[in-house]
């Protein structure tokens, strides 16, 4: 059955493996007349990519984009929004000793099983790599959100038992990428980077937690009951490869506390209604 | 937009508020011939049913199911199940002094921001009432897995800080629903109870965590790569009204793990290939 | 697989069977805040009805429709609006002789090789019976439409070979019910009945043509490629019983012309961009 | 929104336009381990190629295909196939002077409207090129189906006013591609030929009607109510460009028969359950 598609009225499809002819994301849905701006596309791809730092695994790809379809002029037309993404260091050779064993803790086995053959080239479908096509599409739909003002930010609050404990209005989103590591608080950091040499040094690797804060998204998105917008975001994050986890607002800390004062009071700022504390997750 | 409805196969559609004439549930690809034991899903809709012990909330409703359609002598005839649950204690009245406030924490300001007026009746359909509609289409559906031997239990495994720390394959199952708290370790049940029991003296409510055990499900469930079956477990976990966070095998706590000790290795049993640990929450 | 609702973003899914406890329709993204006018609606089920004249089949059915949800003080919430109408007139009796026979151009043989029983009471799903749940929610969706000044007439343009041959802006289209057979051409109308009549003296039934005219739709509608407005139409109506085909502006007639008489040319009527003819059918 | 996937198991996406990079397809949903022939697809692309003879448009292109994803060592791995056809023979220059006209009968205006801006080149993504990535998808489709022995062929039986007279079980539909014009039968073949060069020399072009004949397709396909087989065939149908009607089985014709003529008896043929006519168009 299909399962490559996410979202209904900007609706995204992507294909390709770890190491075929590369990898693709068909937005179907994109408004007319959005400058496509292929240099922040390439920005955030380039974000992505594997090989930079000391921190990641070593595949070295360009990841260059090219648009297959959906734009004119340098803006997009309405019609399916196609992005290609070349595989270039698709050394399947690499791989030729796992085509008779099964690597823990991938999807190997799994696919072996629902589908009655093996990819074994890098996991296929099921590596990492198929994330590129996310990050082109959700960089176009950036270009959209940014027209209305919305902000995403996304960083690395924990690494092992380094966590960063500012809350998110307490930390300047704007120092994400100032470190290498993607966490806006630089004393935190440094230690999540020591640890991480430390680990890979000892020929290991380490677990982590994501942080994402959404700013100035107009109330009323998402539609109730399944298609919640929150019920919408865990989908999307639990979809991606070795993600076991997804809360919002106060989650699962919020199994410790009371309903007094879980209860998120109405404020008024100035003419908007406003909420004193956030433990809904803002989607209240 | 459309939201109501989840699945693709089996595909649920719900309906009904809080207090208008009732909830319903239609299940659309439902195979035909499957025996449709009413008495067991009535039993189901009993056990969410609140008004049942001292420990939940108050409204006392029968919740007597109807069949409007797609049962014929017995069995599911492949056509829409739709399914009806009437409200009797639909006291309106209680709820207008709510038609000029909004509740705190409830989604009473969002829906009056997304549709411009306000069913103040109890939340409408963002009462917790919808949940009903959800039990009986999920009773339907645990009579479609028993045939396929799939076996499937959740429990209370947390209530503040009273935390029960044996794991899914230490506890026996079949005793959640001995004690009114539905947590299969007698003494933690114990310590739950006594605990609800003192906050709500003290006029408050109190968060917690349920568990959930799916046993011999086969291998292959789910798509790659958005509709996960993980991924679509999150989505219909963290669409139920007041779930702040979804996580599976290691969850959060993968978070402090190293990939060495993470990594589920595969071993025989017997002729079954299994995993010696399950940080991979079964999906692997 | 789920096969029992239509559209995406007013989405229709219907329940319900021929001899069951009655047919049901749940609408899914009706806006919020539209009258709900009961009296027209039921006025739309009251046209569809049998056994109003003596052209058509027996059964005698009220067909009062009840409101399960979505509809507080007179206007829609947003939520889904369910609406049902009980079977009175189900005589499960009759239809005992049935079941052990398929009758011929029923859907009883395919139904039986597709679920693998019989529901032999008067088709069961497959009933035209089932058209009256699309009917109620039809009269939803024209009082939303009504708001936008859209108007959609249908009558019956052909019985065997008597035709009514003015073309559709030729014809009073508010004069479609004053004849028993919905044809707005009077002598033409008297035409049909007659012949009517003589068939069913004759113990048989006869085939027809319905045409449809949709007035003052906005441009735009539809999205290219594969759910082209007219292509959705398309699909709607063949799934009605004993369609078996459809057309749009020139039609099957389009195959006898030549490209230079068929292209509609644009003019100017007023400040609107029209075109002299319409063999597009209005879509372009 | 988006309207460029059709199917819900083999589900097709396609992108591109006229004269950008190309156009291509993505099958999500193709069962793993079926051999990809990818001579057999690139003969179905060239059968749809223009250019071909002096009776239909001039355009010259390739067509050459290529997999983007979804295969690996000659079958599908059950990941999504995706195919791109580049053009090669965009001459955007072509198109310059109608980047402030509108042609007739195209869909010029409407994409105008719809998105507020014009790709004039060649009518970008409502141009009939778009139907080259359905060829490429049909043909896996084929690949798919011939191996559960389902036969499908289309011919043209009409060119204007000369109608190919046999019916389908009169037709060698082997011998379809024998004639440039596709009409199995060799007489008929002529006429058309003949009747479209003599329009072609008057600078006109002219209307016809496609055929398809579908056997040995297995009871129980489709789903009631709306996703009926014939009707995702007819919407599928009315979706290509130009086309303006579809039919099935006594099709309109059926509206001159009566019901006693119109019913098809069951027989037995040998062990199987066959019906003496077809005027159910074989969904009976």
């Amino acid at each position: 059955m299909a399962g490559n598609s996410f979202g209904q009225i900007f609706r995204l499809t992507t294909f390709g493996e770890s190491h075929g002819p590369g990898v693709g994301a068909v937005i179907d849905g994109c408004p007319a007349g959005l400058e496509i701006d292929l240099e922040f596309i390439q920005k955030q791809l380039d974000k992505r990519r594997p090989g930079q730092s000391r921190l990641s695994s070593a595949r070295n790809e360009n990841d260059r984009l090219q648009i297959l379809s959906g734009v004119f002029k340098g803006k997009s037309t309405g019609s399916p929004l196609a992005i290609f993404i070349a595989n270039e260091d698709a050394r399947t050779k690499d791989y030729e000793h796992l085509s008779e064993i099964f690597r823990p803790s991938h999807a190997d086995f799994s696919m072996f099983k629902k589908f009655g053959h093996r990819d074994y080239r890098g996991g296929g479908r099921s590596s990492a790599r198929e994330t590129t096509a996310r990050v082109a599409a959700g960089a176009v739909a950036q270009l959209l959100l940014k027209k209305s003002g919305i902000q995403i930010s996304a960083f690395v609050s924990q690494v092992e038992n380094v966590i960063c404990k500012k809350s998110y209005d307490q930390l300047n989103l704007k120092k994400i990428f100032d470190s290498e590591i993607r966490c806006p608080d630089q004393s935190t950091a440094k230690k999540m980077i020591k640890l991480i040499e430390k680990v890979k040094a000892e020929g290991d690797s380490v677990g982590g937690v994501i942080s994402c804060v959404i700013k100035d998204c107009p109330a009323g998105l998402g539609e109730p009951v399944f298609d919640r917008l929150h019920a919408d975001l865990g989908k999307s994050m639990l979809s991606i490869n070795a993600a076991k986890g997804f809360d919002i607002g106060s989650g699962f800390a919020g199994a410790t506390m009371r309903g007094g004062t879980h209860n998120d009071e109405f404020i008024l700022r100035g003419k908007r209604v406003k909420t004193k504390t956030n433990f809904s997750g803002g989607i209240q």
